[in-house]
């Protein structure tokens, strides 16, 4: 495999963007990766675009716009892995010495849906059955309450340090701390979870460009190298008996570690997938960045803050920058790559310098059904 | 890039399957894949998924029915050319050495969506005004009509072909032959083009293995050799003054052909991407079968008839086979597959050993938003 590095990333921000279509967002995101890099877009030797609910096509409606044009591009979904899945596709093309210089987007635009909770089909008896997304996360969070001994409090910290980390995020859908109380008192969703131990359907898009090392010496611009890509599929958990252990989470990061040569405690800042409060602790324990049962203290005593032991979710996460699908996985790779170039102005990381991003999808109608990707980063020496 | 090898093929057959899903109907074409090579779920490292609408997580949907859980899997779209899009994800993983054995599946129910004529998106003003494919290929047939002085009787010679040549695939949607009186009487669709112009909305799946050389000496079965795999996008045709050249065909296909070392004349099985009669002669003189504006003429002095110069759709094509979009791309490469290590049956082309499929999709909203595959096979000596 030959070395292959980020070299250039860039997101239309985050929010509700109702008037606009997930096609411009996409080419938002990715015209502003081609200025910032100063890559003409013939250079771009293929195009890998995540998406969920863009429609048959979005790749070529996405980069047709900014003139990639002609060469092999290709939308590729996987539920909330779906812009992790494109970032794997387009490393595996690029490690392989297919090509050199690739541009992967992710893009969403939920609001065309009318908002609410999007189910990710209708074709399954649990979904019909009311078994969305919050309804399984709210019985992971239940059962986690019972095993580990946290409580509705520790989960609120979770979102009360994201919603702050991502305050000074512009590019995060939302940008206002919250307060415990404020957690607390919001509107129930699906008990034990409240409204703001909830991440938003956002709209939005990220884009990042992977190059090889000679090609990525050539452009010039800031770069990280991506040690470890994987991609997962199957049981989200170890069974229905054991929903607080996310098997597909330890499967993706055992790979991804084994890959890297490094290990949970080398990682200065983690994204990984909080879609509701609850996420964050099962898969940083899953992740390796706690024992099992105990992330909530971490949380608590601060070992997950900017400034703690390993930062967690520094950008916001999805809980704060919101979780446009297909979107959420390539703007976790655009999130470090500003970490790791010590460009993230006033969410860095002091010394950043190895990181791991972490989305994962389905796993509610049959547990064979999720899908799961992790990357592993580091800056250039 | 290293020799990748087609080690087995099955599909579920095509047709109208209105109590079936798509993931029923993949299941069954990946489990006739594995009982027929004898391979074990788990030796399948990765896994690609064409398909259209069959929804988020398919691929995990089809394939953790037959017992493939845990490997990288990814649902693949573009258009029409999304199952020739997957086989050409799979054979780069296999090509740059990631993976040995890597399992491809397309599928689509349409039946899931009523019938009718399917939109690809609703999102384009082209398609909101009417510009649906059978729109859009009537303007190229009539056009076509004007350039070449081929007739309409020349058109409908392309449906008595390939519905003849149908006739005889048991996987095939329509297996009735029918005369040119029937085509010209068959009740209008969009001027020029009549009912059986027109390939039908199908259901089905079709799933391929593709290998490297050591897993395939080891594995045993019949193999063909992939020589070339190519994918494109952008520009259909070369303008909207042009519409009877198909710019994005001819574009893979000038690669495909520089990849593998071969030409046109090397040929004698194409399937290509007849949905309706006029695309045949279109992406014919776009391949290199005939010089331009003269493929009617080859159609009609049976030059692509089986036992002519180049069988064309000999399996019967899309017209006779029928149209489950994300499938028809992956059921051209195991149709080849048949044809190349002599197990077409009643199909068989004599003397079989080079073989082309075709795939192309979109084009209409916007000319430079099509996605085309060509894959150019070759039996083993």
């Amino acid at each position: 495999m030959n070395p292959v590095l980020l070299c250039g990333a860039a997101v239309a921000p985050f929010g509700k963007h109702r008037d606009r279509t997930a096609a411009d967002l996409g080419a938002q995101a990715v015209g502003a990766l081609l200025r910032d890099t100063g890559l003409p877009p013939d250079a771009v030797e293929a195009g890998f675009v995540g998406s969920v609910y863009g429609g048959s096509l979005i790749a070529q409606r996405v980069l047709q716009r900014v003139g990639i044009s002609g060469p092999p591009v290709f939308t590729v979904e996987n539920a909330c892995a779906s812009g992790g899945s494109a970032v794997h596709l387009a490393w595996q093309a690029v490690a392989s010495g297919t090509y050199d210089c690739v541009a992967v987007v992710g893009v969403e635009n939920l609001s065309a849906f009318g908002g609410g909770t999007l189910p990710l089909t209708t074709a399954d008896v649990e979904i019909d059955q009311g078994m969305v997304m919050p309804a399984a996360y709210a019985m992971r969070a239940q059962r986690y309450l019972y095993e580990s001994g946290a409580t509705v409090t520790d989960l609120s910290r979770v979102s009360v340090k994201n919603r702050g980390n991502g305050a000074a995020n512009p590019r995060a859908h939302f940008r206002q701390p919250v307060t415990l109380d404020e957690v607390a008192t919001s509107r129930p969703v699906a008990d034990p979870l409240r409204l703001l131990h909830c991440c938003p359907n956002s709209d939005g898009a990220a884009a990042v460009l992977l190059c090889s090392a000679p090609f990525a010496a050539e452009l010039g611009t800031p770069s990280a190298t991506i040690r470890a890509s994987v991609v997962r599929s199957g049981r989200f958990h170890t069974s229905h008996r054991d929903m607080t252990w996310p098997d597909i989470t330890e499967r993706a990061a055992s790979a991804a570690y084994a890959m890297a040569g490094l290990g949970p405690a080398d990682l200065d800042v983690v994204e990984l997938h909080d879609a509701f409060a609850i996420a964050e602790l099962l898969h940083a324990e899953a992740l390796g960045l706690a024992a099992r049962h105990t992330a909530h203290k971490a949380v608590t005593n601060g070992e997950f803050d900017r400034d703690g032991r390993v930062a967690v979710s520094p950008s916001g996460g999805l809980l704060s920058r919101g979780h446009p699908v297909g979107a959420t996985g390539v703007s976790q790779l655009a999130e470090v790559y500003w970490q790791l170039t010590g460009a993230a102005g006033p969410l860095q990381v002091a010394g950043a310098s190895v990181a791991l991003t972490h989305t994962t999808g389905g796993g509610i109608y049959g547990v064979d059904n999720g899908a799961c990707s992790v990357h592993i980063l580091a800056a250039e020496d």
